[in-house]
């Protein structure tokens, strides 16, 4: 597994952006990274590193985020690229 | 991370259904398995084990196999939702 510090600036700037999408719509939402943490069963300090592009979160827990958050996975990725 | 065999059946058919459309795209594109990993610099079992289902695929390389596949990561996730 790819440690956060080997990624190209490109793959940085993409996960960044995904980050940005998942918080855009948690606000969007009026959830809390807590609320959503307890939604989904995901840990919130790692909710808050996805948001802050520090993470290469897999399908499964992209997928976990945007059920709770009421969209598709595909919707946080659009909003990435 | 979790293990394959830690997924729920719902996990597992998510999986299987994102493996499913970039084996579709891949072979739309007329590509074998061998020259994808070759262009995303994965390994060949690896592009295998994905496409089976078997992996949970992390948003890089799921960018990654896109953008050699010459679409987007949200289509590829739109295709398994």
């Amino acid at each position: 597994m790819r440690m956060s510090g080997n990624y190209t600036k490109q793959e940085r700037t993409f996960l960044k952006r995904l980050g940005k999408a998942i918080k855009e719509r948690r606000t969007q939402e009026g959830l809390s990274q807590e609320r959503l943490a307890e939604l989904t069963g995901l840990h919130r300090t790692y909710v808050g590193s996805v948001e802050r592009g520090e993470r290469n979160i897999s399908a499964l827990n992209t997928k976990v985020l945007a059920d709770a958050l009421g969209c598709q996975a595909s919707d946080l990725f659009r909003s990435a690229e």
